[in-house]
């Protein structure tokens, strides 16, 4: 179907463009009869008033974008939740967008959003993403940048994280107190830095408690899923090294090896202690319950938009915006997979 | 910043906006030293070719919207996952939009939607969706459209889905020949299609094998999520029913309930067995293991996105297209919750 615009309607009836769009928007200027008749043929042309257009006097869209690398992870999942509650709550509409953890989708995915000129982006990065020209672009744009978890510290745009080296610290030292001696690691793909991060908390911790480092007990989950969970313990398994505790990268990795221990017999925490991060849901459900780290995924996502939206705003009032970083919390959670 | 146009780098360079567009495109009758000129200036000058604007030759914008109740939950999750992958594949981008149940929030959306001109729109509705006119909007625009498992079946558009009820009758039927003679059922919300489908394949399944259905063995989990599941399993502890089986209308309100077993001493399924509802991938990492209907979430999505494309395709082309219904296979998954 054509795009009916108000300059139809307005030939039709023989009448200005202006009295059209006054009509349609009730001005008490124009006759109830007049209202009546471009009413009416509006409808009859089936004429869809562009809602979300820019609105030329406030320069807003009312609508902001979202890139994450997947929208199936349960952490990102809590981010997204948090955003769109926040962003609903404030009358935003928000445009999700997959990466699937591609840095070619990325880039193709903000121009996208440039092109449909949301009033703000916030962004999770890719995990092969380095070079960061698409953020600069936006930002050069003028479009308001928040990132978060998955950061790039080259770009000056606000930012919402956690100190995962520090809770990767924490997570690791809460096996060794548990009497651990020889502790893998599950580790995430090389690049991302919150996966770097977390490698070297497990590392530091080992060698601030006389542990010694051993490169051989770490093991790659490119995707921190359940899957590669699997896969690592099982690769453990056939490597028969003497590991008494795993600290996996994520929750989901952690169930995977945990379900692979369960069907070889071997106990967890009798015979190997796990311990997960970021505290999915689900993980006091499963059995043992999972030992973890409390990311706030929710109210990272929460505090995403609350940024986006303070920059939007200075924005609005043409006042000058210094990009915030904001460090969010995080603590062991004790259950029943580590002793 | 101010949009940069071709207008700009032309009077900005005194030549006409045709040679700085050909310029661009690096057609071959511009000159290397035009050519040159051009894209410094227009790089000078932060020029953004609008790259998702609607192509005018062949009238796509190589983007569809997708319209979900929920993100998080686990089935749309494994759908979502379909449909960006099949449209990856194709060359497409997937505008993701959450209604969270919400009638009001998924008009806007669908507005939203038609304003950004989006080529073709998937939605599953909302729990409180009755009124469907602005989906027919969407058709009177000309966009292609497709439901898939929670549909309207008002609309004469493609859909996806599977045999609710029937699926609900076998989970029963499972439940009955493993010896359960007290079956409760934990439904959804009253309004959508796929609840009212599954109670009825519930309720047929004990008439058929001379089972008395029993009105106060119906609890509602409005969300059908994991706390719903563990606030139905209470009320039913509470009630002191003599229930020996239970059909739960998901996977994550059937974890729900056996958590709540778990901490009460209830051994599943000696004391009562559990049958969820979709095979969500962690049913299987449980303890007891979950048995379940196959619901396949992946193939919908990826069948969602086909039959959309099947529509641009044949829009495209100026040929009538024929709206079509697919209804994918189910099957009962047997594993430790059930005898």
């Amino acid at each position: 179907m054509k795009e009916v615009t108000l300059k139809q309607i307005a030939e039709n009836l023989g009448i200005s463009i202006t009295t059209v769009s006054k009509a349609l928007k009730n001005y008490s200027d124009v006759s109830k009869k007049t209202k009546a008749l471009v009413k009416e043929e509006a409808k009859k042309l089936h004429y869809k008033p562009n809602v979300f257009a820019v609105n030329l006097r406030t320069k807003e869209s009312k609508t902001v974008g979202l890139i994450v690398p997947e929208i199936v992870h349960h952490f990102f999942s809590s981010v997204i939740n948090g955003i769109v509650e926040e962003a609903e709550r404030k009358g935003y509409l928000v445009i999700i967008l997959q990466s699937n953890e591609s840095y070619k989708l990325e880039r193709k995915q903000v121009d996208l959003l440039i092109s449909k000129r949301v009033d703000g982006i916030m962004i999770s990065l890719a995990n092969d993403t380095v070079d960061t020209s698409h953020l600069l672009e936006a930002m050069e744009h003028d479009i308001p940048l928040v990132m978060f978890d998955k950061i790039s510290k080259l770009v000056k745009c606000s930012k919402i994280i956690i100190n995962d080296r520090q809770a990767a610290y924490n997570a690791t030292k809460h096996l060794i107190d548990s009497g651990c001696k020889n502790i893998a690691h599950f580790r995430g793909a090389l690049l991302p830095q919150n996966s770097i991060d977390r490698f070297l908390g497990y590392k530091k911790a080992l060698e601030d408690h006389g542990l010694k480092y051993d490169s051989s007990l770490v093991y790659m989950c490119e995707r921190v899923d359940y899957e590669d969970g699997r896969r690592a313990a099982e690769q453990l398994i056939k490597d028969a090294k003497k590991v008494d505790g795993i600290f996996a990268i994520t929750d989901m990795a952690a169930v995977g090896a945990m379900t692979v221990f369960k069907e070889h017999g071997i106990k967890v925490p009798e015979d190997i202690s796990v311990m997960g991060f970021s505290n999915w849901f689900l993980s006091q459900a499963i059995t043992p319950a999972l030992s973890t780290i409390n990311q706030p995924g929710y109210e990272m996502g929460r505090g995403t938009f609350k940024l986006l939206r303070k920059e939007m705003k200075a924005k609005k009032a043409g006042i000058p915006f210094e990009p915030q970083t904001k460090v969010l919390e995080t603590f062991v959670v004790k259950r029943e997979s580590t002793k």
